[in-house]
């Protein structure tokens, strides 16, 4: 089995090195990730200048491994197009350091690695550990193998990536959840250089909307679960879509 | 009416400017967009090095206006924080140079624009002229301008953006749609450059996946209709949850 491994920390992040260490056991391991680190890239990619590759040896790590000057989504497009020897039965990134849960899926490089590996047609997940304090990527890097075993066994929904947070501490259990509603406050921190012009840091804490949201990304991991999410690319809002129809269709656009 | 408008293709796009003076009899505008042309940037954020922004007057247009050294997203969540005076009651992105069509709205900048925002709880909309050769922004401004006097009095549903993708040719009409399967193929140019060494152009041609999608955005816009599209936000599979709490529910991950 063929299984490309991307991230957006960077080919040198820990969490990328645990997550091959972890999962070569189980097929033919290829690595293609951002030459740095390229976090918060969304699903960017890159067409006003060329792309530069070089190959890379990660100690101990039993794959073929490029370095990209990219995104994420760059990465897993040439792999797919010209570095792997065949298709990949299963795209794998992460494993991120930090959390990508609810509206944060918009923004991470890492899920955007994912969502290029569905876009291409083939299972993909991305796994996140929700600590930026922690740099052991044990219990993570297990979750990732379990979860990668189960989808060999029994596949997934076509057009479905699965979106995995795992906690710092030793998980209770997992379970199957959904994207809770979270937003950014206090996002700019405003400064003044040293010659008087301002200059805006971007930072921000999260706001969960939905405090009691059982189901949610975000209160399973405040519970210490690990939360896997299934996550589809088809923003059509078939309600709206429905409600507006109705209240726009005989509206004459003849302009 | 507090408006603000953004786009990808940079402050001094033309497209800009036509949705601008298209608007100004209907509200207060307020213009905050990249210095630069930032298209296919994503939903990506500056999170690693400082934003800064300057002023800008652009002839013919009655607007405030800065030009940030960011992305379109940069650009909402600094004018809702620090730059607007009051919040705004729309956000318009565009009008962009190019379709945003199915699967290309996860790439665009100005479709980000709008999702950053409906993350803040704003009307928003995205306005894209669907060809590269063509700088005659007419059609597609009066377009922005009716949609918006449509969003004004009926409002929108909560959550939902307008992805509008206007043609170059005098429409036929209008059709609300759904998100097309776009997917592109050939992507890259490899190419060996004076010192030997390979680098790679982004390129690609679209391959729409439903020839037949009588419904989609791709199908109205080949028909030469005005497409508008709703959007949201949850990327949530909800079906594909249902299928995994089933598969995977009792598996225990004591991890």
């Amino acid at each position: 089995m063929v299984v490309l491994l991307s991230n957006d920390d960077g080919i040198h992040a820990p969490g990328l090195k645990a997550l091959a260490e972890s999962l070569q056991e189980l097929g033919e391991l290829f690595i293609v990730a951002p030459d740095r680190e390229r976090s918060a890239t969304g699903h960017g990619i890159t067409v006003h200048r060329p792309l530069r590759l070089e190959t890379v040896t990660l100690p101990g790590v039993n794959a073929r491994a490029w370095a990209v000057d990219g995104t994420p989504a760059d990465c897993v497009k040439l792999a797919v197009e010209d570095l792997l020897p065949r298709p990949p039965e299963l795209v794998v990134a992460g494993i991120n350091q930090g959390p990508n849960l609810g509206t944060d899926v918009l923004y991470s490089g890492t899920v955007s690695a994912a969502i290029e590996g569905i876009i291409n047609g083939f299972p993909s997940l991305a796994i996140s550990l929700t600590s930026y304090g922690s740099y052991d990527f044990t219990t993570a890097a297990e979750v990732a193998r379990k979860v990668v075993t189960l989808v060999m066994k029994n596949g997934l929904p076509p057009g479905t990536l699965l979106n995995i947070n795992v906690p710092p501490a030793k998980p209770r259990g997992m379970r199957i959840t959904r994207l809770g509603n979270r937003r950014y406050i206090n996002i700019f921190h405003k400064r003044t250089d040293p010659r008087g012009r301002i200059y805006y840091w971007m930072a921000g804490e999260p706001l969960d909307l939905e405090e009691n949201g059982e189901d949610t990304d975000v209160q399973a991991i405040k519970q210490n679960f690990i939360s896997i999410t299934p996550i589809q690319l088809d923003l059509t809002d078939h309600h709206a879509l429905q409600i507006l129809r109705q209240q726009w269709g005989e509206i004459p656009f003849n302009i």
